[in-house]
């Protein structure tokens, strides 16, 4: 089996998840700035949400761009994959209800925890198809990033109980340490 | 005719369908664990959806890689399944408004059915244009699996006037069922 | 430019338009049978808008499977063939939000009307690019098929006023019409 | 890596902005022509955010035709640019709730001022990529269209304070400028 079917399938999953997120961002009732001014978070959860989506994007397609062929177990961990980032616009929608308390602040990063351990089965289960000696293997041994991501949402999630704005930031961390695409791929595909 | 655009549409229907249930999830309106509560039955229903999805979006990925060429009549056996597909976010909202009493819980098992009968109907469409010496005709000989799907759906149905449970168990047990790749076609492929 | 694109999007578009009217179809308060009564016609109305869905598309792939390449010009007449289409989940849910009374199904038909004369203009951008030559301009010489749809649509939204289900029934006779693919393309491509 | 998947999500995220537009057309309550009539606004609106969001995929479809391959910075700025694009919808909604008023007309022009920048940092990005005297940048070389209409929508958002009207028309104004397509790009590509 060719890849480009989960590849399209996973393009259209992420693409209708970005955008069901902005049906999140309710239009105002008033007219005035000032009536945007209880969407600013939201708006700001929006973002995180949008950029979280755009990481998995970019990073499904840095790591498929290595894959050769799939197999019935590799569609299931990706679609494993697409569940958990489907439960984001729901765990986004729930943090911006709540106003910022400490439960939904914690379900938005289990969600990202699960998230991260599912990209990193996916990695686990490409790995095993294609050969320790692949291409792929050599350019994500390690998956240095991923392991570390999984640890600080770890952190993140009982800390959010303690102070919701320090899991936010660790969130916020975390993204940031991706949007950086990952050089060891592009390298070894180069 | 080639099938990419096929399964391009196809791809993309099953995609909306996925990410619409998750519009299902209606975020509660507490901000405590217990306030999660309610939704979990939601829960387990939109996991089942989603898994049900994923195993159609699979089998087609598995039938269409035999298939060399598409006519008409095979485009419509196709949107005759993604209209059944497109009913599965309906009956599992029903399931959930309705809290799982018999009458929605039947029409869930009826909707899977009809979506079993249409993938049976395309199966043979795909066989009459490929001619019954082809790879996709002896890939999918007798096609058990598909029978014995829509024969529990069969049974489902009815019981679910008798214990909702029971056929929820039979769904869960079809899914099982299907979540193992269909061997006969990927040992014809390769 | 090459074609893949415009394919690809006008793809996305019609099924996110099918996916979309099933949000029409609104989970019903009971959980007996008769509480799925008044849903019966607007059950109709989906399928029916279903069907006009999935003729556009496939009327699509038969007439794209013939052109070569693409100008901006072709887009444009495309993105406004999808306009029109992105009208018939609004249509479709007047027709039921009004209970089939004669200006929200008249409506209807504005829309099928305008959508039928924009895949007209469509098919003429192509010809003239393609030159009156063309294998694709052959093969829809004519296109009766389409102007006599135009001409149904444009005798069925006067009628709608007299009764509607006159109305309806033409719109159901185009659809019925259009579901046996087009022989002319395929006849001509093979 | 290649750019095909950069080109399928963005028409999924642009598919689905343009058909999610659509919910906002309300099904009117009554059933009378006049029902239509608080409609009208709305509708114009929703025309003139379709033909943005085709003026932005037609635009895209026609940068891309000559790139040739992609790598994270330009995935992170066509993100970008979708980000944008998907507050249309929010956009376009509040203009429509508050019935034409200053603010949310401003606000509308902002999106699209943002908009009209992320395409500029997106073609800017690939030129680097690709080098000052490849295809690509000679096609765009100067792009007066595009820094032209960020221009106009930085004097439409000041203007909309004077009279929302004057704003809306430049708003249009840079849209029927755009509909013509480059023909730039067009002819270096041929």
């Amino acid at each position: 089996m060719n890849k480009t079917r989960l590849e399209a399938f996973s393009d259209g999953v992420i693409a209708v998840i970005i955008t069901i997120m902005v049906l999140e961002l309710k239009v105002p009732h008033g007219d005035e700035l000032a009536s945007l001014a209880p969407l600013v978070p939201v708006f700001l959860s929006y973002v995180l949400s949008f950029i979280y989506a755009g990481i998995y994007w970019s990073n499904h397609h840095h790591l498929f761009h290595a894959v050769h062929h799939v197999n019935g177990r590799i569609l299931w961990a990706n679609l494993h994959l697409l569940f958990w980032l489907s439960l984001v616009p729901f765990t986004t929608g729930w943090v911006n209800e709540s106003h910022f308390t400490a439960i939904p602040v914690a379900a938005y990063g289990v969600v990202l925890l699960f998230s991260g351990l599912a990209f990193v089965i996916l990695t686990r289960v490409l790995v095993v198809h294609h050969g320790r000696q692949s291409l792929l293997a050599k350019s994500i041994r390690g998956d240095r990033k991923g392991k570390i991501s999984v640890a600080m949402y770890a952190v993140a999630i009982p800390l959010s109980f303690v102070n919701v704005w320090i899991a936010c930031a660790i969130y916020a961390a975390v993204a940031a340490m991706w949007i950086v695409p990952d050089p060891r791929i592009e390298n070894a595909a180069s």
